[in-house]
C-alpha cells in the first residue's frame, strides 16, 4: 500500500475488462514507450468470471504525453481490450460531502485526517438532518446544511441535496454514521461514490441498531463494515472490514463505546483507498489495490 | 485467564441466581471460615435480566470439607440463594469424544495439545461418518466409531451413537469439523456439552459452504465461531470467535486455508475454557470467565 | 468491562495488599452490611509476589454510610489487612491537562470522546512546546499554553508547567503526541499520573523515530503503547497496546499513516480506563480491570 | 493471496534488480509472445535503495518455450536487466526437514497440512537434538535422526546434520521450535532457507525465555515472529508475525499456553509463502507477495 510522498504528481489508471492474454503488456509497453515512471502497478484476475483489473500510477513528470492528450492517447489500448477505464490526477483534490446526524466521532476523525493531510480532500459542506452537530461545522469553518428528512419530505428534501451537491462539484459523499436511508434518487446520482460506515460486521446484524442485536446475540467481537451504498441497504460492495474484542460484562453501551475508535477506522481507511483511487467495484465486490 | 500451575488440586463451584445482596459476601465468608484458599473468582451480573453469575476456585488441600461432604456443606449457601450450581475437581479429567468428517486440522490440533497437556481430557473414542480419517486414529490408538449416516438411518444411528457415549462415560463431545447436522435427540442428551466450530463469523453466513457465501459477498475478514450446540443449527450460545484477514485476491480455497488456523486456535480455546469450567450458559449466551 | 449508564453515581475503592485469606469475605461483608448494591467487583492475586488487588464499585445510592463517612468506615478495615486504597466517585470528574506538540490526531480524537460524553473529564488547558496546533485548543475554547523548552530552558518551563497544573487541580496529564521527554521533576509530580503514547510495540522500538527503526527492521506489524510515564523513557507501566499489519509495500510514511488510528484507539482505551479508576500499578506493571 | 487450483502446473521466476524503465513491458512481453497465461504477476520497487522485485507465475500449459529451454529463453531478458532471478516449478515437490526438540505443537501443525495437502512439500526426515518427540516421527512413518547438541559437540554434529540433509536432496530447514542456536555453518549451508518461529514480537524480546520476558514487562500482547534464520541469532529476514491479547491475569504458562497457536498459525504461513515461492530477501528484510 505504498504511496509517493504528497510531493510529486502522478496519472493513475483504473481498468476493468475481459481477461485477456497481453494487457499487462501491451499497458506496461504503452508507458514505456512514453517514458512513463511507473510508481505502482498491480493487477487481479477474477478467475471464476475471467475479467482483469488493473492500477497503473505513474509520475506525470518527464511523462510524453501531456495532460490535456493523454485520455485521446489511452483511447486506442483501452479499444484494443474493450477497456472500461477512468484516469486520475494525483494533484486534483477531490471534493468530499460529509453526511451526519449526531455521533460526532466519525465527522471529527475525518476532518482531523483533512486537516493533517492524510486525506486529501476538500469538504465544501457538511449535511445533517438533524442541527445536533451543527457546532462542528461551525468551529472547522464549513458549511452546515441541515435538512431534516420525513419518509414525506424525503423525496422533496433529497432532490434539493442533490442539487447542492451538485452545484458545489461534490465527487464523493461519506456518511459518517449518517442516520438515514438513502432512496434510490441519491444512489443513483452517486454510483459507487457514497461510502458508508455501518457498526456491524456485515452481513451479520444490518438494519438499525446492530449493537443491540449483537449483544442479544452474544457474539464475542463486534465489527464495522465501510462499503459504497447501492439501493439495497447494507448490501452494497465491501470496501473495508475490522472487529474488536467484546465480553459477556459488556453491555450495549459498552459495545458502542468499544466500536467507535474502530468505526474511525475502517471509515477512514475506506475513504483513504477510495480518494487515492485503489478501489474497483464489479458484481458487488470491490478490488481493493491496497 | 489465570491457571494454577498443574499439580495442586482445586475444587470449581459454578453458581448462577436470582442478583441480589450478600451473595459474593456469604461465598467467600463460607470458603474463609473453611480455610479455603482462593485460587481464583470471577463474578457476574447481567444487569438487564437481573442474574447474577459466579466462578469460584479453591485448593482443596487444606480445605476444611471433604471432598465427599463438599455438596452437602454447600446446599444449605445454595438453598437460601435458590442458585443453580455445579462442583467440579480440577482432578476429575473429563472424557471426551471427537467427531471428525474429512478435514484434519482441527482433530490434529486437539490430539497434539492433549498430548502436551494444554487440554487436560480424555479421549476415549473418536466418531466419524465417513472413513477418510481412520488413521489418524489409529496413529494416537483410539478407537474409530465409524457410523455412515443417511437421512433415513440418522434416528438410528444417532441413538447407537448416544448409547456408545453413554458407555464410555464421555462427559463433552466435540465436532472438529463434523459435517452432519445433529439432531434434538443428540443434543438433548448433551445439553451443554456438544462444542461445534463453524467455519465464519455466526450469524454471518450459517449452514453449508460458509467460505463460498463469504466469497460472494466479497467480505475483508473471514472468521470461526466455537459455540454450544443447540436444536436451533448455527444458533446456539457462543463461546469464543476470531477472524483473520482475505481480500479480493484470495479465491474459495484460499479462504479455506486461512481459515484453517483460525478455526483450530478458535476450536481450541473454546474447549480449554469449558474443560477449566470457564463458560456458564444462560438464555443463549455464555458468560466466559476467561 | 461492564459499566453503568452515566446517570447513577459510585464509589469505586481500589485496594491492594499482601495476599491473605478472607479479604474478598471481609470487604463484601461491609458492603453488604452497609446496604452497598455491588455494581463491579473484580480481585486478582498475583501469585508469583502473593499481593492481592481488588476494585469493587458499589452504588451510592441506598448505602448507608454517607459521603464524607466513607473514609473513616473503610479505615479499620483496610488497617486489618495493612491495605493500599485509594476511595474515588464517579460523579467527581478528574480535570485533565493535554500535551500535544504537531500531530494533531490524537488531541482531536480524545476532545471529540470528551465532547460525546465517552470521557468523562474536564479539560482546562493544553499544553504545547510548539505553537502549531494552537487553532485546535482555539477552536474547543481551551484555554492553550505555550511553553517552548530547549535543553537549557527545561527544568524552569517544567517548574512553570507543573505550576499551572496545580493551580488548574489537573488530576491527568496526557501525552498526546507530546514530543518532548519529561524530566523527574515532572514525572514525580505526577505519579502514575501521567499517560503517554507511544508508537511502537514496546518494548521493540523505544526512543525517537520508532516507525523508522520497524520500517528498517522491516517488521510485518507496526504497534502502539500506552503507558504511565515513569523516570525511565518508555519503561513506564504499560496500560494498553494494540498493533495494525503492514507490508513491505508500505513505506515509512504509509507506517506513520497506519500507525494514527491505532494509537488514537489505544491511548483512548488507556485514558477510559484511569478515568474510570480500572487501572493499579505494582512493580512497573499495570492491573487493568477492564 | 490467489493460487490456483493445485491441479495445473505453473512456472514461477523470482527476480530482482536494480529499478530501471521498461522491465515489466519486457518480462510481460516476453510472456506474451510466447503464449504464457499469466496466472499472478506481482512487483515491488523499493525506492528508498531503487530496486525491483517481481514475481510472475504462469501456467506452463500452452506455453511455447519447452522446460528444459526456459532458463536458456529467460537469460537475454535477465541479461539485459542484471537481473538476480530464480525460477520454479510449481509441480515439483521441496523437500523440508523439521527440526524439533520437546514442543509438539508446531511440528504436528506442519504435518497435519502436509497431509490435508495445504503445504505441497515433502518430508524425508525430521531432526531432533532430543528424544521425546521420537514418536511424533515414528506415527507419521517419518525418519527420526538424533543429535544430541553440546557445546562441544556442535560442530560435529552440525556437520553431520549438513550432510544429511544434503543427502536427502532437502530444501528447505523448518525449525519448529527447535531449542538450539545454529551455527554458522548451518545457516552458510542453507541461506535463507531455514525458517524459524521465535515465540515473540520480534525485535522486543529476542533470545531465551520470551515469554517470561514479556511477562515480566507485563505486555498486554504477546506475539510470535517466524523468519529466515541468519548468523546473528533471531536478526533474520521477518517473514510473518502476529500477536495474541493477554492480560495481568495470565501467568507465565498461560502465555505459553496462548502463544501456541500463534506459533501454529504463523509459521505454517511462513512455511507456505516460502514453499509457494512468495518470498524474496533483500537487505534483512522480505518482500512477500502475499
Amino acid at each position: 500500500m505504498s504511496s509517493l510522498s504528497q510531493d510529486s504528481s502522478t496519472a493513475i489508471l483504473l481498468v476493468s475488462c475481459r481477461d485477456q492474454p497481453g494487457i499487462v503488456a501491451a499497458v506496461s509497453e504503452f508507458l514505456f514507450q512514453n517514458q512513463g515512471n511507473i510508481v505502482d502497478i498491480d493487477q487481479h484476475v477474477d478467475q471464476e468470471n475471467g475479467i482483469f483489473f488493473m492500477r497503473v500510477e505513474w509520475e506525470i513528470d518527464g511523462f510524453s504525453v501531456s495532460r490535456d492528450q493523454l485520455e485521446r492517447a489511452i483511447a486506442p489500448l483501452a479499444g484494443r481490450f474493450s477497456m472500461t477505464w477512468s484516469l486520475y490526477f494525483s494533484d486534483v483534490i477531490p471534493r468530499v460531502a460529509l453526511f451526519i446526524t449526531k455521533d460526532n466521532h466519525c465527522v471529527y476523525d475525518l476532518l482531523s485526517r483533512q486537516e493533517s493531510g492524510e486525506l486529501r480532500m476538500e469538504i465544501p459542506l457538511i449535511v445533517s438532518n438533524r442541527e445536533d452537530l451543527r457546532s462542528i461545522a461551525d468551529r472547522f469553518g464549513i458549511h452546515f446544511h441541515y435538512f431534516p428528512i420525513t419518509k414525506e419530505t424525503k423525496p422533496e428534501q433529497e432532490s434539493r441535496e442533490i442539487a447542492l451537491l451538485k452545484e458545489h462539484g461534490v465527487d464523493l459523499v461519506v456518511l459518517a454514521r449518517y442516520m438515514q436511508i438513502l432512496s434510490p434518487l441519491m444512489t443513483e446520482a452517486f454510483p459507487n461514490r457514497i461510502i458508508n460506515i455501518h457498526h456491524s460486521f456485515l452481513p451479520a446484524f444490518p438494519g438499525a441498531r446492530p449493537y443491540h442485536s449483537a449483544h442479544k446475540r452474544g457474539v464475542k467481537l463486534v465489527g464495522a463494515t465501510s462499503h459504497y451504498v447501492t439501493e439495497d441497504l447494507d448490501e452494497g460492495p465491501i470496501i473495508a472490514q475490522g472487529v474488536t474484542p467484546v465480553s459477556h460484562s459488556d453491555a450495549v453501551h459498552d459495545f458502542v463505546r468499544k466500536g467507535r475508535a474502530l468505526e474511525q477506522s475502517v471509515l477512514s481507511r475506506a475513504v483513504w483507498l477510495h480518494l487515492n483511487r485503489r478501489t474497483l467495484v464489479h458484481t458487488n465486490r470491490t478490488v481493493v489495490f491496497g
